[in-house]
């Protein structure tokens, strides 16, 4: 059973913009189904401000904690972009303009009249030491430092970061999720469901209430690493729901 | 100035199918404009898992550093709801039936002739000396203990309880904010708009972009708690912007 692969990550989303309710995110919820996917286990999410101190904080305490960190937002040309800033402090390292992201980017703004201005040329700069993450929306690249990949906050730019970055990350073994809609609410199954769950202890068993026109209902979710395990406690959780539409 | 009042506020979200993707997030969005609302500051958001450890860390790093926490999920009947547990642990006390909320949903269920089962007995379990937060839909409570307001999960009773406690909380001074959208790109603006940030230092001056057709747009937003500071730094944004469109 523990020849699963169990690769584990952060996100962080930088943005007072966030915070103050003003833009609804939209890439969390985007990263952890792309992570599920891969069969990386998103384990914690942070939103933080745009103020230097609390993206170090963040990203210090969760570098070392997880395989990988994702960030979110900061990186364009503007005062208050100061995530590649933050990270080179977390880091501990000076952040200074990548020569080849330079280079890509005086080339990209030259084909199209435009004039790389010293704003534009902030989104050069990176953590010394780091790599580029392409970006072949608008060229300003996401950047990885280590095991933290900083990528864009506008939500095309970041999954076409996330399709770059993909190839490149270690992969686990995929969760298998499978859910049943239970027509009971959870007070009514919740003893036998706690009862199931001891006795599958490699499984996952969450329950989700619904709560619409009146009446509860839940959708039950089992999740584990190999087929099987999800397929006996599924069975498990019929026949608990049996005996209940028999009472 | 410094009569302004400043309150502050982190979030916390629990709940493994939020950070798996299953389940989408609405209540972080919620949350921040009905803070932003109120003059309160969403300071930082977690998203954690159903892990008692983790709930424990995220609680005791963020209670004592604002003014208020708030947290959504883990609070019903099954054995995946934790949060009164982890909350408990949090603050040292023990995790005990509330006579109050004993009473009240024994009630409730007799009323509907629903039985009033162990797991949703789990539902009237609080940290000892924590006071109850009115669940006007399904009964079961959120809870208060100190400065941390533990709500459910399911967006519908969520809303109900912090319609519930915003009348209990303390309000600071209301940022207001104007927002201006500009058809430049942010690396053309970047850099006047730094400068108009430096001479406004107690205003926040945010450019959000955005990527549309093939091009950037820009939304700058001015924020402030006085509509005088607010005022002044958007007449000098709107000059920058004349300027540019005179180029």
């Amino acid at each position: 059973m523990s020849q699963d692969a169990i690769v584990t990550a952060a996100m962080i989303v930088i943005g007072d913009e966030i915070l103050s309710g003003r833009t609804k995110d939209k890439n969390i919820g985007f990263v952890a189904d792309y992570l599920t996917g891969l069969g990386i286990d998103l384990k914690e999410v942070r939103i933080v401000a745009d103020e230097q101190d609390d993206i170090v904080e963040a990203v210090n305490a969760l570098r070392s904690r997880y395989d990988y960190v994702f960030t979110s937002g900061g990186i364009g040309p503007t005062h208050d972009d100061i995530t590649a800033d933050s990270i080179s402090a977390a880091f501990g390292v000076p952040c200074l303009p990548h020569p080849h992201a330079m280079k890509d980017m005086a080339a990209y703004y030259a084909e199209r009249d435009m004039e790389f201005t010293e704003a534009r040329q902030r989104m050069a700069r990176t953590p010394e030491g780091a790599e580029l993450i392409d970006n072949p929306i608008s060229k300003a690249p996401g950047i990885r430092m280590e095991n933290v990949y900083i990528m864009a906050g506008v939500p095309k730019i970041m999954q076409a970061m996330m399709d770059a970055i993909a190839p490149t990350l270690k992969s686990g073994t995929k969760m298998i999720s499978q859910a049943i809609d239970c027509p009971f609410g959870e007070g009514s199954i919740g003893a036998g469901l706690g009862q199931i769950q001891e006795t599958h202890d490699q499984t996952m068993i969450g329950s989700y209430p619904r709560y619409d026109d009146g009446r509860y209902t839940t959708q039950i979710v089992v999740r584990a690493r190999q087929q099987a395990l999800v397929e006996a406690a599924i069975l498990d959780v019929m026949s608990m729901l049996e005996e209940l539409s028999e009472d």
